[in-house]
């Protein structure tokens, strides 16, 4: 029993589709989440200060927070960063699991024509860390991968239905729906709360796949095989670290996460380490 | 980088389906395999009896054989002795996978009826742990669960498309066929070499899936997220031990596992501690 909480992180509410699903399938964890919405997006970002942001973070989640595994819950600082990020903490006994195999796993296992969709940031599109992902993973499906710039920003805004964002991903979608795939990877983890608009513009006959709930079960293998697993008779409890606006993470995140969320607390990073 | 083997045990033969999806998805990593032909099966013995075998040999890969994770290959003593067994490796460090979860995740997202079917030796369907693995995981499935005793000792002999291994087949699944599952979770690790046979007899609109794959992909997350895995670049190697004979372990271990399965060794266990 270890009731030391998890820690989440991504550039700003796009992981609150992974602690949604961590939280439904772990009630018994702790979990602490971190939103970076100070310096997202991480997209258009280049690898280098992606992975320097990341390390910051996933320090202080170790150093000052004391969790006991970490959620990459960002595609492009998976893509950029993961074993970085894994060397960094496992000196500590903490593992780190990120979104970007699961998710390529949910998705192969969903296709039944074996062609399969990936749209993400220009950082995590232009990593090529899903085309590596599939060669090491070894799984029989043919990638079709497409940068979907401004998806994000929409998200972050709040906007998910509005006619601008069924506008833009009409534009973007474009070369997608020509791939005849008939499964399609959200590989960003804002993506899941455009569904609907990503759906109403490739057709009802292709299937969406969000990386959370793979990425939870992951998280829910790796704690059990480690005996870190909280009590699963007593409820967790969650906190939400912004380096943004408060107020703004607040109201925008309950309304995208639930009623857990109910405030935020100020994210002050240790300065780099030299 | 770790270039300490994986352990993987089983009853017998069984555990050698994990261990051909093991090889294949992570090459680089050296494998140790433990059948325990002498005591096998386990499936209709008491369930602290195959506590404490599953106990001995887990100590073995651990302390003699230096191992940095341990697949339990069999559902009988994942059913009965997962949770002990972790709390046993873990302080030294080693992480323990077993393949109840993996395989109900896995035939969750294979059913498109939400009806599913878990086969299984005695012990394990007595054990009630896939219904409660369905209950920890929130799966959205209906079981119907079923004990095959004999399928084992079909497998253990090396018979496996026999006209008399399908005459069993027609009446223990005879239950099952009623039940109107579309998806059917082999529940044992021998059962799959059983599988054209359970095909036949479940009939061809039924999804037959295992644990191995799934198993497999755990045991890879939980290397990578834990800085445990070995060198992607160079060919791991696989010893082969067993309790029993050993011409026969070798002789009917490479038909079913494949040339990688050139010899065994004798498995000799430390005297139980006190």
């Amino acid at each position: 029993m270890d009731r030391r909480p998890i820690g989440i992180f991504d550039s700003g509410f796009g992981g609150l589709t992974v602690a949604r699903a961590l939280i439904d399938l772990c009630p018994g964890e702790h979990v602490v989440y971190v939103g970076d919405t100070a310096r997202y997006p991480y997209g258009p970002r280049p690898a280098a200060e992606v992975a320097t942001f990341s390390r910051d973070i996933t320090r202080h989640l170790v150093e000052r927070e004391g969790v006991k595994l970490v959620v990459i819950a960002c595609n492009t600082a998976t893509a950029v960063a993961l074993d970085e990020l894994v060397e960094l903490a496992v000196p500590f006994g903490v593992p780190v699991v990120g979104v970007i195999e699961p998710g390529l796993r949910a998705a192969a296992k969903a296709s039944s024509s074996g062609r399969v969709g990936v749209i993400g940031t220009v950082g995590t599109i232009a990593s090529g860390a899903y085309p590596a992902a599939l060669g090491r993973l070894g799984l029989d499906v043919e990638l079709a991968c497409l940068a979907c710039p401004g998806f994000v920003e929409f998200v972050e805004r709040g906007e998910t239905v509005t006619d601008q964002v069924h506008v833009l991903a009409e534009r973007l979608l474009a070369p997608m729906r020509q791939q005849q795939v008939d499964t399609l990877l959200l590989g960003c983890t804002h993506y899941p709360f455009l569904a609907r608009t990503i759906s109403d513009v490739m057709g009802r006959d292709v299937v969406l796949v969000s990386s959370a709930d793979e990425t939870a079960f992951d998280v829910r293998m790796v704690l059990g095989s480690s005996d870190l697993a909280g009590d699963p008779g007593r409820g967790g409890t969650a906190r939400f670290l912004s380096s943004g606006d408060l107020d703004s993470f607040t109201r925008l995140g309950r309304k995208l996460l639930g009623p857990e969320l109910e405030s935020a607390e100020p994210l002050v990073l240790a300065p780099p380490a030299r």
